[in-house]
């Protein structure tokens, strides 16, 4: 059981009758926000004009960047720094999903670094330590960038989706209103639900480093609530109770708590990440799509006793006996829900996806070595991946 | 399902070799540490010695306080908080469970208070909003008090054990290595643990209030960590997986993610105040005396499906169909676990308690009037219950 170090200071207003609180929140930072958010649905749902009015009235000035893209560009991020920078902003509020916090992240720290392109910090270029503060209003439950201390920027130039992170991009306040996600179409909450799966099983689940038993059954119990109530909100969109388990999943599968003592590298996110950057794929489908061939592909006597288990607690299958029969059930069982329950597409070559890329983008999941976790995966082996996916 | 607030934002340190990082944690506040300790226990380990040289070589001021007791009296918090304000004291070190953190809590916020009695804070005659910052060196799996923004004081003079607290209370930085809990013996291992399981159930799991079924769940699994671990630890004491899941265990059920929505009063703690504040028994056993007896009072049709999944969720028992017939076996499994796996008494007239304070202990325990919660309480019903522990 490895040591580890665990903080998470973000406060979480959650709830139907929160938002009146952002004027405050925002308020103890400065008068100047940055709004960051999306495509403009908020303006459809009128989560903009609630927010913008609330914010007027406590006498806030705010600034706005809208567009965020799914996968946000590092060009977008560079535009809200800028803005930030000629406005003197106190404190950037990110209202959307993952996205959005991302980007909003990433700004925030640029806004304070010693250059005016984000990708210098990805690069590691320029160091940088410092942020405006971040505040959020979640209307997505997917990332669970709300609680979480990392930010990944998409350079689409170059097709590379990369990260940058640290203590000073976890958000000081977030506002989790599972109404606000009643309005979330049954394809983007399928994606959303498959990430919240992701984070657990890739960043701490499925790993050969020993684990604390009380962690590794609290990971099962975040799965069991995905497997439970994703079928629930698809249905019915405005179900609070499904709503509310998911959004609050979605934050404990990546505040940190559930990856206590556990460090690998993460082969279904590193192999997903090359999806995006090539193809912009929604993150949540390319990992559903990835994750029952990653685990077919690594099936063998030294993965299938924790496969098999995930079966059981996690899809409440029986034990048979047979460890690796009971593992390629949980693996049915995995599928089933991606494309069956989820809805979500299964192949690659049917989001007119070639294999022309594959060596590439393996190339770079590896980091030009070896995923290590799990199982270890090479160039060869990501490639034969991807190939499975087709 | 209620709206609530989350924040905990405390540092932990978690493992075997964490300890080198104390003098650094604490020189981010001042060079001037109050040290808080109980009985000598820590002089007898070494963890004394070795604390002591780590600051010394660090060049930290260290001040002392000895002899915090199990319940940690209102004397002993201000003669702490007089040691803080006569050598300008920047930051207070608590080494040992939850009375000596506790007690720590206390002392940090009586120094920055305007009186120099703590027992006006807690009577709420002087208002306060500050405390010097408090480190911890966790000793014992059990209160909490080590991620928690609450402090548990008694004055035996007036015979009452009464709180405070904020989130000015809680600890900055909090040091825990299961391997200090190896010489903890059965009998303070028992009632620690029997401690935890509390705090989930009193404080939370026992509701009438709609509950987030993902955090309903993952209380169960501490529960089960509990019911799990705790005899291991009893019959080996140096089994690190069961002292690090006991100590993670206790951590976590008491920092606020287990009760997010859920807001009650707690039975068994508040009839457990009494019995401490009048005998000065163990928390932890007082607990164990009461909550079975607590649960058999309170059960009928509108308790019993809880207590029943209870059974089934912690204890692993079969559903027979009869909800009622469940419940009692549930109650059997609980207390088979205090007074056969723990080893705890069962009976407080076996510790030498009389009925002669019966009457006034449920006076205090339902503040004049009842306690909230599971099921409403008044004087009547907390008598009925000190009578069936006897």
């Amino acid at each position: 059981m490895n040591d580890f170090v665990f903080q998470n200071t973000t406060k979480v207003y959650f709830g139907k009758n929160q938002l009146a609180k952002v004027p405050d929140e925002l308020g103890r930072f400065g008068k100047n926000v940055l709004m960051v958010y999306g495509g403009g649905s908020i303006k459809r749902t009128g989560l903009y004009d609630q927010l913008m009015n609330l914010m007027q009235n406590a006498g806030l000035t705010v600034y706005e960047l809208s567009g965020v893209e799914p996968n946000p560009r590092h060009s977008t991020v560079n535009r809200g720094a800028r803005i930030c920078r000629e406005n003197h902003v106190d404190v950037v509020l990110a209202v959307g999903g993952g996205s959005t916090i991302d980007c909003s992240k990433a700004i925030a720290v640029t806004t304070l670094a010693d250059t005016d392109d984000v990708w210098d910090l990805v690069e590691r270029k320029v160091a940088y330590s410092k942020a405006l503060p971040i505040v959020t209003v979640v209307t997505l439950a997917a990332t669970g960038s709300e609680m979480d201390a990392g930010a990944v920027i998409s350079n689409m130039d170059k097709n590379i989706k990369s990260g940058l992170g640290g203590p000073m991009c976890r958000p000081s306040v977030t506002f989790e209103d599972p109404e606000l996600t009643f309005s979330v179409p049954a394809f983007q909450t399928a994606c959303g639900s498959f990430d919240i799966m992701s984070h657990v099983l890739d960043v701490a689940y499925f790993s050969q480093q020993e684990q604390m038993d009380m962690l590794e059954r609290i990971q099962e119990e975040v799965m069991k609530t995905v497997v439970k109530y994703a079928p629930v909100a698809i249905k019915e969109p405005d179900n609070y109770e499904a709503r509310a388990n998911l959004m609050w999943a979605s934050s404990w599968a990546l505040n940190d708590f559930m990856y206590c003592g556990v460090s690998q590298m993460t082969a279904c996110h590193a192999m997903e990440h090359e999806l995006s950057a090539y193809y912009d794929i929604t993150h949540g489908l390319g990992l559903a799509i990835l994750t029952p061939r990653w685990l077919r592909y690594i099936l063998d006597d030294t993965t299938a006793p924790k496969i098999a288990q995930y079966g059981r607690n996690v899809f409440g299958l029986p034990a048979s006996g047979d460890v690796m029969e009971d593992a390629k059930k949980a693996i049915d069982a995995l599928e089933d829900f991606c494309y069956n329950k989820l809805g979500l597409e299964s192949h690659l070559s049917r989001l007119g996806i070639g294999e022309e890329n594959f060596e590439k983008m393996a190339e770079s999941a590896v980091r030009g070595k070896e995923i290590r976790g799990f199982k270890t995966l090479r160039k060869e082996d990501v490639m034969a991946i991807y190939q499975m996916c087709m």
